[in-house]
């Protein structure tokens, strides 16, 4: 019975998805083999293709988007003197579905982690101290997870981004030990957004 | 931040896979934007384009194949005495897996089930009476789930297939009651297979 070998490359495929086994891949190779019709698979390549294709990292803050430079960044109506840095731009959805921030962001895409070979070069640091010299800025919010990455990156971004006038803070009452940004419910991103204070 | 609206279309897509959210879909289409290589992209459009092409039921036992009919049907070494009868083709991977069996499937495609709407027209019954009809075939097994939809359709089989010569028989003891055969273990599948009996 090993002869379904189109459908093993599906399963092949799908196993690459994050936290997706051999059970789960052969599950929705199934589902898309006797359930998706014919406009379901021609809408799932497009959307494959076109994401691909358009989907970039803005030019300043490297949040995920369609344009050259993000509509946050874009935006008049955003407060131009906070960014808040996150890891990626998972956090950022969460952090604006809360509707608790209004100004922009700086996307890290990564934290410091010696241990997985994650340095400060790997990830979207000089960017950030290039953006924190503006005198427009006036506070740097830091939003990394309470874990041993997030509090290095923490201190890290401290150490690179501080000058006259500057305040660096970082959010903190409500944010659980060892929790990540992209599970918090919106009355904890709150409560840790109003508890920010200095590092 | 509505702005994302490929990657929006890309998670519309992901969703319709079986038990996937939002969130889990929105997870997998980063991964894909920040993960996957070109390649790994061409990979997955061919696999799907391939798959929905190729794939189809098996003529005669309406397991997925890759052929008109199944290796297993056109096998000479399967005892073609027996056919086990099947919901669907997972279930035919997870016997093939456990090396317990060696005739031939029925896979019905569903189950009797007259709270959702699935009458025995529905599933591949005919088809069945059809094949019980040769006389070659000496047994049938059922291995339906223990589920009231399980049950009815064994109850059902049993009724349209009985002839003279023919036995009716029914997996049974080591299935755990509510249990899908896809999630069984082999020694399970072993004794339940060994202890089948009569209806």
């Amino acid at each position: 019975m090993n002869e379904l070998k189109f459908l093993n490359r599906l399963v092949a495929s799908l196993e690459k998805f994050p936290g997706v086994g051999k059970k789960t891949a052969t599950r929705f190779a199934f589902h898309i083999v006797e359930k998706f019709s014919e406009e379901d698979v021609k809408a799932f390549i497009d959307a494959l293709v076109s994401t691909k294709d358009k989907v970039k990292h803005c030019q300043t803050c490297h949040v995920l988007t369609e344009q050259d430079e993000c509509e946050i960044c874009q935006s008049p109506v955003r407060d131009h003197s906070q960014i808040m840095v996150v890891k990626d731009t998972k956090d950022v959805l969460s952090i604006e579905k809360s509707k608790q921030y209004n100004g922009l962001y700086h996307v890290l895409s990564g934290l410091i982690s010696p241990l997985e070979g994650i340095g400060p070069d790997d990830i979207n640091l000089d960017s950030l101290a290039k953006r924190a010299e503006d005198p427009v800025v006036k506070e740097i919010i830091i939003a990394t997870s309470f874990t041993p990455a997030g509090e290095t990156t923490a201190l890290y971004i401290d150490k690179i981004v501080s000058r006259q006038g500057l305040s660096v803070t970082k959010i903190g009452y409500g944010l659980p030990a060892g929790g990540d940004i992209e599970y918090a419910d919106e009355l904890t991103l709150r409560r840790a957004l109003e508890a920010r204070k200095k590092i």
